[in-house]
């Protein structure tokens, strides 16, 4: 549980980053004993009216109870002035009617404790699935938490939202537009049952950068497909993946068709999309899986997502095994064209098989020794198009068995 | 490695059955070494003229050669005798031109020494991918194999065709059809690497039955749906997964339409697949997933696999945890048609969640007390239509990764 984990071996060396304040943004947490003791477990992040707010969700059939109210608010009304509440613990997610209950009390709460209308309250719940959220040990405290808002509590509010989370995930990128600056910062949660699908963990970014939601929304879901979309821990996928970018637009700079924020943007997502990968549970090593080649884009993240979520070929890597031959296996397994006969594969720099089989003067002592590093890249080449993706994951280890078989005791 | 693994806490009591001889197949085996020191490692059957031989084939883009042999021998002559021969320790799988020259060589030594045509030989070879195969050590000891055939030496093939696996897997059933006997008896090998797609690991299945190809060929196909495409152990699907169902017809009895004939021969392949199950790398519990209430039976499929493949509810049930909510996020990623209201989940006869909540009254103290049994049982009910489906698979555990981190090694 959180807090009794090691720290992942792979979490960023320097500890949580120094965070750059957005402007119109303010943080509290608290320690409402949803379930953990001696820890804040919700964490409130107020937003200056006008801000606009997007994001993604998970698209899994069984969505918690505050993703779809998430859902039915996004593209709302601006005007007015926005807050975002999160409890770890419990998922408020297959509680049925409860569920929204407890969404509608929580929200309620804040409405009345900071002055928000209801209808720009985002809320989201992280924990153990199917037990009835105790929202009142929630809405008891939210008076206390409204009184306590801050610009510079970010950081505590990325570790309000942990669950077996072993580091707070953080990123931000800063850059001019017309000799303005122009700030992102933002923080994400997630560790275990990562493998979203067009959404992601708990991810909070924000921005002074004005756009209107129009233009947000579909940059963030653009940008989700090469981030959030992009890693997997365990092939598993969440009822409460949640992304939201609120924007401000206290800078006064009108970001909208601006190429270079948007590649900010998507430095940030990558950035915490890849601590997310580095927090895995029980990993030991970052993978990067590279496939090229492809008949189209959507085949390679297929072969790669295959690759990624075969638990021979990441237990091969947790063992430091150039064991390619799992690789073959997952290619021919992921339902993508393929031709076993033009398909290459290297491990890092090492070519290990070429057209179909072993590569000549194949160097396995030289994978070997690739494989022993913290960073294993797999390349692949199916040799049959053009189509290209890169997807980023963890190894399987004892740590994660360990983790996962008594998660709730 | 194959014989230094405990024996599968899971494994039939009493050992290997004793298996009814079939007339009309001999069985052989030999130490040829290809890559195991002490043990047999190539097993071959000699098949009496007249023989039907039927299978089903991994769909792996990558399938190995002796794969591609095999399916371009199917449906071919029946008059002439025909054989089997299988080697462990490799999979020729990946291996280009000299996959094909390997098969080419094997199968050219095995009809010069048992006078069989090559058109009616098939092989089959088991192990590490991407090394090619040294067929010389088979092709030198292929006459001294067949100067040993005998019809009494099923046992031995069975243990000849090994991997990982922890012990032999042999199935029979005995019928009278007209008040004649009719015999099947088979055998299995198979502990990782298990999602079949449409086929199997390496299984071989002996009848006298009666029946021509164009009537046994769909049958094979038809019952495999539910049992070798019904199990998984790890969601890895195999290069090189080949069932061939072998009729010598030496009973006399035509089973052509004959429901009972077919019934047995499904028995027989459920009892195989099972055992793959319960020797899955690591295992110690035998899971069995039931769908029920889907819009379709291969959407009642889609999400049993989905439970059945989830790391997240095979590590809970590893650690005995009555963790229904990773069933709730496993029935929502699967991608088939489910409303979170209407789900209904069991685990074993103790009602767990009801109509997308908990159950009212629900008893965790007794669905933990089932999940402490060796048997688990999880029930779902989606409530939305007629579609049903059951699987069969296996908890994950830390022995999965200790055998598949080093298993070149």
């Amino acid at each position: 549980m959180a807090g009794s984990l090691p720290v992942s071996p792979l979490a960023p060396k320097g500890g949580f980053p120094d965070l750059p304040m957005v402007e119109g943004v303010r943080f509290a947490t608290i320690a409402a004993g949803v379930k953990y003791t001696g820890r804040a477990d919700v964490m409130l992040a107020e937003l200056a009216p006008g801000t606009t707010i997007a994001g993604t969700f998970t698209r899994s059939k069984t969505r918690a109870a505050p993703v779809l109210d998430c859902q039915a608010k996004l593209g709302g009304p601006s005007d007015a002035p926005g807050a975002i509440l999160v409890n770890s613990g419990n998922a408020n997610a297959f509680t049925g009617i409860k569920g929204v209950e407890a969404v509608e009390a929580v929200t309620a709460a804040v409405a009345s404790a900071i002055n928000v209308p209801q209808a720009r309250i985002f809320t989201a719940s992280t924990g153990v699935i199917g037990e009835p959220l105790p929202h009142e040990r929630i809405t008891s405290v939210v008076s206390e938490l409204g009184k306590s808002l801050s610009p510079d509590k970010i950081e505590d509010a990325a570790k309000a939202i942990m669950t077996t989370d072993t580091f707070p995930k953080g990123a931000s990128r800063q850059i001019e537009i017309d000799g303005k600056p122009v700030t992102i910062s933002g923080f994400a949660k997630g560790s275990g049952m990562i493998a979203p699908d067009m959404a992601t963990m708990l991810v909070y970014i924000f921005t002074d950068a004005k756009l209107p939601f129009d233009e947000l929304q579909p940059m963030v879901s653009g940008l989700c497909e090469g981030t959030f979309n992009s890693i997997t821990v365990d092939s598993d996928t969440s009822t409460s993946d949640t992304l939201l970018v609120a924007a401000t637009g206290t800078s006064g700079v009108d970001v909208v068709g601006n190429g270079r924020f948007a590649a900010a943007l998507f430095d940030v997502m990558d950035d915490l999309a890849k601590q997310v990968v580095r927090d895995g549970e029980g990993a030991t090593k970052f993978v990067t899986v590279s496939v090229k080649g492809a008949a189209s884009d959507a085949d390679a993240k297929q072969v790669a997502m295959s690759i990624a979520n075969s638990p021979l070929v990441k237990t091969a890597i947790a063992g430091e095994d150039a064991n390619w031959g799992r690789v073959v296996m997952a290619v021919g397994k992921s339902g993508a064209e393929a031709d076993r006969d033009r398909l290459s594969i290297s491990f890092g720099k090492v070519a290990v098989a070429r057209n179909g089989q072993v590569a000549d003067g194949y160097d396995e002592a030289a994978a070997t020794e690739h494989m022993k590093g913290q960073d294993v890249n797999i390349g692949v080449d199916l040799g049959i198009g053009d189509g290209s993706s890169t997807v980023y994951t963890c190894d399987l280890t004892a740590g994660y068995i360990a983790i996962n078989a008594d998660y709730r005791s």
